[in-house]
């Protein structure tokens, strides 16, 4: 298991990525990519082995709408690679976790999955596969 | 400037510590520091190259009372090193910050700082002194 990135919820990537990148010293940015599953836009901005996914809605209701409307931009989840996403998933179920989004494919055609885990601090737990999905 | 850490706040460490290492699958954490400026114990959890600092109020009144109360336990900071960490500051209240904590003495004997920055998805930044004071 290991860490992938911070997941922060803003209204819109273009309009915040330039502060971030400021604030932060880093140039290194990922081209949006939609994730129509979950009906977001993702962008990650890297500083060295560390990520930030910057998360905007893609359409009026979405998964984030709640968080965005309760809290405003803020951190949303951490998000941690494992080589068996179904049996990480099984595993967070089995301590406790329900499941948000059964593991589903998301950015770099890798399976993604949310896990609602009220024990953890922060909840909100994105499991993603180590390896892209061959298509 | 390099990220640091992800500061999580919760009720007790000792509580809350094992769990977190059976999800997150480490076994590596550093002694609680007891913080007497911020009035809190932190202990770090480690993942490869990232790390969880875990933050227990120390005392009745301290600087994360307040977040306990309202949140819950939960992300409550970004943290990140840099070299010169009076400069950091500056630069970010000259971008719409405001001082928490002026640098002053923390863990491992570096000057750490927090700023409120409103514009930052998380509000809360933690400074970190690269180098350890020379005591």
């Amino acid at each position: 298991m290991k860490f992938h990135h911070v997941g922060i919820v803003v209204h819109k990537i273009s309009d915040k990525m330039p502060f971030m990148k400021d604030i932060l010293k880093t140039n290194i940015t990922t081209i949006p990519f939609h994730d129509k599953i979950q009906k977001v836009n993702v962008s990650f901005l890297k500083m060295g082995d560390f990520s930030i996914e910057l998360i905007e809605p893609a359409e009026e209701i979405t998964p984030i709408t709640n968080f965005l409307a309760k809290r405003g931009e803020g951190i949303h989840h951490l998000a941690f690679e494992v080589d068996d996403i179904k049996e990480k998933v099984k595993e967070l179920c089995n301590k406790g976790g329900k499941i948000i989004c059964s593991p589903d494919l998301g950015f770099e055609n890798r399976l993604i999955s949310f896990v609602y885990l009220d024990a953890f601090p922060g909840k909100i737990i994105e499991i993603i596969s180590k390896r892209p999905l061959k298509i």
